[in-house]
């Protein structure tokens, strides 16, 4: 089911900015037994996002009353939230009194494996590198097309994730998700200043980590960094944790460190 | 007036991909007394865009079709076309059975001052740069919020159009125009291969000097190479020749090679 500015509606403007030029930000989230899974801080990324490329991001209670309707037709689900800088006027200018589009969306849960979870992953390493623009870096913005590529260079249904390289060869993150290494203990995140996507569940393994007393560091990962892991889990706010089991030829068994990084999210439902 | 998939409507869907991930690609150009300009190079930089990212073009005879429709409704206009990937559920993969969506639009032709055309525009020097990604460069692919955030950068109705760099410091382009310099009546235009849009008037431009047995060089430009230009324009397929007439602080003539430009492509409506 789709509310787009709060209406029941299929149908977006086909003059929408967010169409035309990719001008706008998304979140996807769970609702679980009828409740927004981390919604303050998915709440705080709508209005950072918005506010890093410059639009006006829709009022809180107008999100809530929509996951409200959504919530209440689905008590378990995938949302999708999408702000764009609304319609406009042909040209890259953004329009001086534009109004914003708000359109809310809900799937079913992803029928993933439940095994993956549990036994870990297995991850292509993507040819395409994503290019480093600082501006928009972190950011979860509509231009896709670099994501939407990685993708398609596998279909083998038991690849859950591709990971993804920036053109200087860093380890960046996977196409829907974040990837954190476990190195003697502590937990390393590549730095995602140049490009990539800081999501919140990333904010929030760091935040749980230092909690915890591990120690963590936000850095620039090599591949070699990468494969001489003692672990490798990916993160998201559908997913939550998946640990990697295989990376091309290496691989990893489950390690305690993600295995109790995946309890700390379980039990954080209301952060 | 916009017609989707050939039907006169203002909707698109909202799961459409192109307003998901950008996932798509598009073209501007111009009605002139009821006949698209330059149709037939538009047509293959369409069907070779839609090749680059995997999306199977709509047939010509659909695009014809509507702009024949337009055409007739309103004989001098900008007509944009917009080819999605079209709808699918959540999640980058490209749907298997994806169909296409084709929007066509027409807007009133631009009311620039047509004093930019005989005594030339200022341009602006954008501080963004634009990021370098060989996958996607020269291609006209939804992904723009670098152009809206560049096009953002002024607001001045004096300054006619940006100039961007890449991240590099390379000059790469205007947010909506393609730059040439003239040096020593040689033109010269920067190599697109890392980022930039490989427009439609671009190509023809070149065409057209090498016919008319002037030297065309496409290369690495710097912003010296630029300022020491001995005239420099901007072209696309809707205002054909702006010559620049500053740039910051470096102003230039209007020179003999540029107008030359402009008589070559007022005289090839036809290609």
């Amino acid at each position: 089911m789709n509310l787009v500015n709060g209406a029941a509606s299929d149908a977006a403007s086909a003059t929408d900015r967010g169409l035309a030029y990719g001008d706008g930000i998304f979140r996807t989230l769970l609702i679980r037994a009828g409740r927004p899974v981390w919604w303050r801080r998915h709440a705080a990324k709508l209005a950072s996002d918005c506010a890093a490329v410059g639009i006006a991001c829709p009022r809180l209670d107008q999100f809530e009353r929509d996951l409200g309707a959504l919530a209440r037709e689905t008590p378990d689900c995938v949302i999708k939230i999408i702000v764009t800088r609304g319609s406009g006027p042909r040209g890259y200018a953004p329009p001086v009194n534009a109004s914003p589009t708000r359109i809310v969306t809900s799937s079913p849960l992803p029928a993933h494996p439940r095994d993956w979870h549990e036994h870990g992953v297995h991850v292509h390493l993507c040819r395409l590198r994503l290019a480093r623009q600082p501006v928009l870096a972190g950011i979860k913005h509509l231009n896709r097309l670099e994501q939407v590529l990685a993708r398609a260079e596998w279909n083998d249904p038991a690849v859950a994730e591709g990971l993804l390289c920036d053109t200087g060869d860093l380890v960046i993150g996977g196409t829907m998700t974040n990837v954190v290494l476990v190195r003697q203990g502590a937990l390393v995140t590549p730095d995602l200043t140049s490009c990539g996507v800081a999501g919140v569940t990333r904010g929030l393994v760091l935040e749980l980590a230092r909690e915890n007393g591990v120690a963590t560091h936000v850095q620039a990962v090599s591949i070699d960094d990468l494969l001489g892991s003692d672990e490798v889990f990916l993160i998201n706010s559908v997913i939550g944790v998946w640990p990697v089991a295989k990376l091309d030829c290496r691989t990893w068994p489950v390690g305690p460190v993600t295995a109790q990084v995946r309890k700390w999210l379980q039990s954080a439902d209301d952060r």
